[in-house]
This record gives C-alpha cells, structure tokens and sequence, in this order.
C-alpha cells in the first residue's frame, strides 16, 4: 500500500493522559483514536494487526476442533435473568431497551446464550465434546477506561465454550485450550504466563489466566522462584502457617484481656508504636458486607484482608468494607477500634488462618480511643470459620514448595475456566447420556482478548522510537522507503521493488510520500515494520539497503539479489 | 470437519413465520437460530457462508484502493446531534446511556463518525481522494423484523466511504465501486440488477440499489424493456407528461365550476361512477403533514401519489398523510372531499405533471358529499409547484426511451450514494485544496448487507429439496459421505478420502454419522454443498460416486483417479 495516500496519520506527541506505552504508540503511530472514553477506532494499520492477530487466535481454535460461530451482541434480559447475572453482573453491564421497551444487553461474555443454543439444538451425549467459539466485539462499561485497547468500553474477543459429558472430557478440553494459548502466545512472540486466577463474575472450580509480563500491567503476580507455581496475587494461595506470636512464651500464660487507652490511635502502626508491639501481635479487625451481611474478618496486623479470597471462603457473590455507620451500630466504635471481643450485635466471625497460631495479641476494645491486650483467639473470643483470606506479599513462603515467593507484573491476555454446571444447572441445559438419563452439560469457556493482545504485544516490543512489531503480528512485512521520490532513479528502483514484493505476496508498505529523509525514517521507527528496506543515494549503483527494525542490523543487497534473499532476511527479522 | 460433532442441527419443518425460502431454508439446514425478534445466531455452517461473502467483499474494496478500518458500534449521542440526525433517524436508531448517563446509539451506519475522523486527521488536498470501509455488526431497531436474515435488527454490513477535492474524483470512485459491487454480486453468483434510488435518510444527491431480482422480494422495481433503465419504484421517474385529459376538447370552452352532490362518494371509483366520467378526469387531493406543515398533494385519478417523490420534491425530510382532524380544519370536509378549490387555510399545493395537463377536471368540493366539476389547472386554482411525485405504473413510458416499462421485484443487497458535502457541511469536515483554501470533504458512501446477501444468495440458488450454494459462497467445497460407517471397506475408503481432501486443502465436510443413507442424502441437499462424494456399495470395487447439487449429474470414479478429476468436477459445479 502507498503511504501517500493511506490514513496513517503519525504524532509527534500525544496527551499525558497516555500513560501506557503501549497507549502512547499506538495513537503516535496511527494506529488506533479514540472516539469516546474507552472506545476506539482502528485505523487502516492498527486494523491490520489486529486482524493478524484475530487470524492466529483462529488457526489454533480450528486446530483443536473448536468451531466458530458468531452469536449476537444483543442478549435478550429474560436469559441472564435465569442465570440471576442480569441483576449481580453490575453496572459494567450495557443495557437498552427496545421499541417496544423490552430490555437487552449488549454481551461482554456469552454464556446464557451458548447455553440456551445447546438446550436447544443438542441433546444427546453422542455430540459432545463440543466446543464453540466466536471472534466478536464485546462491550463492558468500565467505570474508569483507561490505558487505550488494555482497558476498552468495546473491544474485540475471542470466547469460545466447551460441552462434555464428564469432567475428564472437560479436563481434556481445558488442556487442548491451555496448548492452544501457549501456541497462540508464542507464535506472536509474547513472554507469557500461565497462573492461577480467581474466576470472578464468570463462576467455576478451575481457572487459570494468561499474563504477559510487564511492568505496567495492572495485574500483580505471585511467582515462586523455587518451583512453577505462579498465581493472581487475588487468588494466590498463603503458604504455611507462619510461626507463633512473638507475645508470652506460653499461651496458657496470658493474663486475661486488660482495656488499655489508646486515645485517636487507630491504625495498625499508630497502635504498634503507641502500645510498643510488634504489628504481628495486632489483630486487624474489618468489617464487610458480604451480600448484604456485615461479617467481621480477622487478619494478623502485618496482613492484609483479601476480598477475593473473603468472597471465595465465604461463597459470596459480593464483598465490601461496610460504611461508618454500619461499623459504629455493630461495634459501638469508629472504624480502627473494632474488634471480636464484646461485639454490639453478634456478627459471624472469619479469621485468617495466621490469626488461629496467634495469641497476647491487641484487638480494639468496640469503644473509641481503646484498645484491649492480652487477647487469645478461642479463649477470648470464638471464630466461625478459619481460611486462607489475607494476600500474600512478597518473600512468603510458596504454598506447593516452600520456596520464596516473589511479584512481577502483569497484563491479562488470557483466561479459561472450568465452569462446570454452574450456567447448564441455572438454564436447565441438559442432555441424554449411554443410559438414557437426563444430566447437565459440563462447561468449560476461553477468552482472549483480541484487541488487549494487540496493546500487549507493543507493550512488550517496543524501544524509545516506536513499536518494533513481531513479524507475526506486523501490519506488514515490509517498509519500503524512497529516500528521494524526486530523483528519478530512486523514484523508477522504488517503484520496481514495490511492483516485485507485490507479485510476490509480500505485505509492503511503501513510503512514496514527497517528505524529508529524516520525517520517513523517524516515521518508521514509529510504525515498526520488522523490515526496512531504502531505496536511496545508491541507487544509481542499483543498490538498496535494509535495515531490521528490531535488532538495527543493516546492510546492503544489489538489487538483482534483493528478492532472492528476502525469505532469509524475514525468517531473521525477529532475532 | 466431521458432521457427527459438528453443530450442524437440520430441521425437517420450521414454524409458518418464516415465510421466505431463504428464511425457512437457512432455519432447516441449521446455518441460523433466532436468539430475539431480528437477532440471530450463525451457527457453523452459515458462519462459513457469511465469511465467503465477507471475504469476497474484502477482495473486492482492497482492489479499488479502499483502506480497511473498524470503527465503534458505540457512537456519542453529540456527533449525531451535529447532523441533526440524532434526533431525525427515528424509531429505529438503538439509543442507550452507559452509568454515567451520557447518550450513544449503536451505528446503523457511520457517517458521522468517519467524517468526524477525516475531519481530524487529513487536512490537505493532497491526501485525497482516500477511500475506507469497514465490515461490521450493525443494529437498526426494525419496527416489524422479519424474513430472517433479510431484515434483521443486528446485522453485518460492509459500509465504505470516499473523500474527496472535487465532484470528477467522486464520481470516479463511484464508478469504481459500482464495479466492484458487480464483480462481487457476479462472483457470489447472483442475478442482479442495479437501479436508481432515492438517497433515504443517508442524504445527497446521486444513488444507485443493487437488487437481486426475487419474486419475493420487498422493493418493486421499473424495468425498460427498450433501453437499461431501471429504478426503484419509490423513485422511479414518470415519463412524458400524459396526453390530454379526455373532457372536453377545448380547455377555453370549459364551463365554469359546478358543485354537484356526491353523497357518501369519497373514493375514486366511487366519484367517477356515480358522475359517469373516467378515473383519469378526476383530481385526487391529499393533505400531507411535510416537515409539520399541512401540503395539498394533486395527482390524477388513475395516479397515486408517491411520498418519497413528494418527500424529494420537496426537499423535506418528513412526509406521511394528515390526520383526520388536520383535513376537517384544512378543507372543511372529510378526507374523500377535499380539493384545491376553496380551501379554509391557506396551505401549499404541489400537483404532478400529469394535473397539469388536464382540464374539465373532477375535484373534491371542500365540503361532505359534494364535488366540483368542470374544474381547470391554472384558471380555477393556482399551484405553488409542479413536479413529478406519481408512482409510475406498469406499460408507463420509459422516462429514458419512450419504451414499455414493466415491473419486478428484488432484494436489495447493496447502495451507493454521492452524498456530496451534507455531512462535511453539517460537521465542518474540511480540507486545504491547492490554493491554501479550506473547503468541504466532497464524499460518498457505498454499502453491503453483508448478511443479508447471504440470504439472497440462498433466496435465488435453492430447490424444493434445499439450498444450492454457488461454489464461491459454499460453507465446504465437498461434502463427503460414507453411506454405511460400519462396513469396514467404505469407512476405511472414505477416512481416507477425506484426509486426502484435508491435505489438498480442500474443504470437506465428511458426513461420517452413524445415521441411514436417506437421512444424509436428504441433509445433504437442504445444506447444499456443491459437490457430494458418496461412498457406498462400490467401495469393495475402489469406486466413489459424485453428484452436483445443482444440475444433479452423476458419475463414478475410481478412488485413484479421484483427486486429479477433482479440479475439473469443481470447476463445472455451479453450471
């Protein structure tokens, strides 16, 4: 294609309120603009890539078997109201009404649908497994867009879902997805993981995301450096039980609670100080409403509460840190002063499983400015559940092999999930099995996120002067530039080559613009095709030059050879 | 891909609701299932179809130099509310508000936002003329959908749009676009037709349907047999002014108006019979609302009035019939009485060519049960405009050639507009020409029911037994059966064959279910493939048969010779 007259319109700056490289580059290259916050437009070479990408996330579903079909982005109410989503999925829901007022959404997953599709059209467990995916554009109203294609309003997925007639079916399936995804990752040079993930809004036992690794992702990850453990630090598992109150030596030695005064003390640190203990003698002590129930949850002081983990241990659908005023009637104190002895109203009681090996510790008193010492979990004050609910932090042990556990960060491109019955048992989604027997479908789904993946790769390939595609996910192959599109010779060579890399198939786009040498050169870094090839001031010597993007190799063919050596030079252009 | 685990549900009989075959056709075979009114899933089979269509019409643009973009389905209520059409589009503009009560619509097409790009992005002459399209969902809230994929509420659409410097470049793409769009129709294998059209709610001046000629089609088309006119009914011009009316012979011995009685005479046919005088005699008189102002509308007796005309005529953007109210007020009479002579308000009076030659006339008296007769144009009323606003009719001249028009009907599948500088005026979208001057974006916009195509394919390329897909629209190339799966010799020869037909990348849906040989037979003609290679009885023999869909030819062929005919056989299929 010729530059000249293509919409790919480059900037020397954008606003600040690109923070993200990958945000940056893509508006500066002329990728992509925004038309509303969170939704896009893709521009002739952003929409290139995107494609490129879209077509090997396609070549990996069609190679385990899956099989594409395009489902509506307008879901009927009455579906997602048998599943109860339609009333917890949250405001990031798209709704609308009809002409005749009767209420849609526009779907940012597909699961009622799917489900309502094979309660309808299949019904033996002589069709199964069966999977199914689809290449769409998906909406979700994010209370805060942000960070261009990462976190759209619109944006473009893969979603695909798995039928069987048993868990170890499904269990093959989710494998064939996992080896799809690391194909489909690899193949467009990504330096991934595979971790363990809380599966949110969507439900299911087993999940797994895939993070491209970044400093700027927004996901945190907990990574052992002893083993392939690696996990969502939403959902990453606490090692062993950390060791005893460093208090008396001997539990049975605890002088009973004594109320001490801690007059505006009210976080862990002030009250640490103030009463001279260690923070991991404190008992944090927090409030939620978990749907709808104020619950107190118990974390050592040097923790922190996990409201992911709070929500799974309870089976909750939704956790949030209760208001003042709910606080102030249950505890009879302002919030910091709170704690599981002597409580106003009697509230189920969660601890963390390190609050269980704790005793002497420091709790607040339920009274403001006080704080009560000497308190012994069991002996002061009964606990209705012990779990796993604080995050972990950095140096933790790992909870498969004890070895460290370290973070890095990440961005998620990926995730699968073993539904299980959750969406067939809620529509009566059921099939005949060998016996004749009515079950429910077993349900696995697999998203990629199309457009995330395309911000991911820049995220991961780039340098100070733009995008550095990978061959793989390049809007095209080649950049041919003529340095001066007046000089005749240049001019006829350039021309020549384009004609010939066409014919040949090869994806080139051709900078015949009438501009500066340094506004072509500088426009392509930015544009970061993997191969450059300049028709210049050695033409005359019918000699063009390439340069590769990634590495800066460069050097110079005759143009009889050019051709000749092109496959070589593509095959290289990644390294 | 095997049909034993593909979603592939066939039907034997639909619900009546579907009316049109294409409907009841793609239900049957399983390419299609209703999710809402309008809103359908493509399932495998018709998700492959689409994508032919699809890719055909990406070939298709990319060779006349159109850019591929993507643009949001979320468009921002404001860009709308710059045209006007926010509040103008009507009922079937899907509206919505994300949580913080800010207003989009989902796109039934894109004006506005590519122009608020171009408007943006290019600045100067010399990046013109740029063309770019896009293929994409789009949403029209249809009033009444129906015929399945004909007329949907949430369809794909291939909308593109050119920019340019002056009115020659415009026409210019437009000539290439209408070439592209009959090399597409003519490689989907359709019959089709282009005609003139009325530009509708997208504006501009010059437009052209591509229709599908389909006796269940839901446009009337004027067709000349003498010369290539032809035109959408709606828009369809009037040839020569008709000869003169047939009272008496000489307008200047008309007696001057009488009123005589006519009770409870309010049609036509009514008048004319009761006062024994021809239909064409008569003037019919109807009050329409334009734009919110009462209009007197006069066409001849034997003529109806046509709104779009009226509408363009005009220059209005409104135009439907007064109410009863409105009429009582205006003329003092009941609808069925009105007339141009003494009006109780003042309003315009626009009459078609046709009132114009006509003298000794019948017209309504103003008042309940009573005509005038013996009226004349120009010497009893005055007309504020003349213009062609009838609907043409069956054995009218051509406006063209003076031949006979005759009528048809079709399905419209494609539209191309020169839409001028209406949306670049409205936006102030502008660019600097050669002199430094800033001028309007001069631009056009060219669509394809992506979908809807689809249908019409399957609307023309069917038998009482099922679908006769074209090769180039074809979900699978070859559908291999194996008429008994559990004979060793034809399961053997089939998987064999069908590896084979994998391998040389041909595509090949192996009908390898354990079902009987009518009921793969009969699926297999409802879905249509082109070509179908049965392995039965002669398997032992190392011999296949092979049979057109379309013309029904058959043969045998040996298992070796097989794939070198292959090419051959492909190449007759759709004859």
């Amino acid at each position: 294609m010729r530059q000249q007259t293509m919409l790919a319109p480059t900037l020397r700056e954008v606003g600040a309120e690109a923070e993200m490289a990958s945000h940056r580059l893509m508006l500066r290259a002329g990728l992509i603009r925004q038309l509303a916050s969170g939704v896009y437009t893709y521009l002739p070479l952003g929409y290139r890539s995107l494609r490129k990408v879209e077509q090997i996330v396609r070549e990996e579903m069609d190679r385990i078997g899956a099989q594409e079909v395009l489902m509506p982005a307008m879901n009927p109410a009455e579906l997602w109201e048998e599943t109860g989503r339609w009333d917890t999925y949250g405001p990031e829901l798209v709704t609308l009404k009809d002409r005749h007022e009767r209420k849609f959404l526009l779907g940012p997953t597909h699961e009622e649908v799917i489900t309502d599709l094979m309660r309808n059209e299949v019904n033996s467990y002589k069709k199964l497994p069966m999977s199914l995916y689809q290449i769409q554009t998906k909406f979700r109203d994010e209370r805060r867009p942000r960070s261009g294609l990462l976190r759209g309003r619109e944006f473009l997925m893969k979603d695909a879902y798995s039928f069987h007639a048993d868990r170890e079916s499904l269990d093959a399936t989710y494998q064939d997805m996992v080896d799809a995804y690391v194909r489909i990752f690899t193949r467009l040079g990504l330096d991934f993981r595979a971790v363990e993930a809380d599966s949110g809004a969507i439900g299911g036992k087993e999940s797994h995301e895939f993070m491209v690794l970044s400093e700027s992702g927004e996901d945190t990850l907990a990574i052992c450096g002893g083993c392939d453990y690696a996990a969502n630090i939403e959902t990453a598992q606490a090692g062993s039980t950390k060791g005893d109150s460093p208090g008396e030596a001997d539990p049975e030695q605890v002088p009973q609670p004594e109320k001490v005064a801690t007059p505006g003390k009210s976080t862990i640190l002030e009250v640490a100080s103030h009463l001279n203990v260690p923070s991991e003698r404190l008992i944090k002590s927090l409030l939620f409403q978990v749907d709808g129930e104020p619950v107190l949850v118990l974390v050592r002081g040097d923790d922190e509460a996990n409201e992911v983990k709070v929500k799974n241990a309870l089976g909750a659908t939704e956790v949030e840190l209760a208001d003042e005023a709910t606080v102030l009637r249950v505890t009879g104190a302002p919030a910091g002063f709170a704690g599981p002895v002597g409580l106003k109203e009697t509230v189920r009681i969660v601890a963390d499983e390190a609050v269980q090996g704790l005793y002497d510790g420091v709790v607040g008193a339920n009274e403001p400015d006080a704080h009560l010492i000497h308190v012994n979990p069991g002996r002061d004050f009964q606990v209705d559940q012990v779990a796993d609910i604080r995050t972990v932090k950095e140096g933790d042990p790992c909870p498969r092999c004890g070895g460290v556990i370290r973070f890095t960060r990440g961005i998620e491109v990926g995730h699968v999930f073993k539904l299980g019955t959750k969406y067939s048992d809620a529509m009566r989604g059921t099939f005949l099995d060998g016996e004749g027997k009515e079950r429910s479908f077993i349900m696995g789904c697999y998203g990629i996120g199309i457009s995330r993946v395309a911000a991911a790769i820049v995220e991961q390939h780039h340098d100070e002067n733009g995008i550095r595609w990978p061959l793989a996910a390049a809007p095209f192959q080649v950049h041919l530039i003529v340095v001066n599109a007046k000089k005749e010779e240049q001019a006829r060579l350039a021309n020549q080559l384009y004609e010939q890399l066409k014919d040949a198939g090869i994806e080139v786009l051709f900078d015949d613009r009438a501009e500066r040498a340094g506004v072509k050169f500088k426009d392509s870094d930015l544009i970061g095709i993997p191969l450059r090839v300049i028709v210049g001031g050695k033409a005359a010597e019918g000699l063009v030059e390439y340069k590769f993007r990634r590495s800066g190799e460069s050097g110079d063919l005759s143009a009889e050879e050019w051709m000749v050596k092109l496959p070589e030079l593509l095959k290289r252009v990644d390294g």
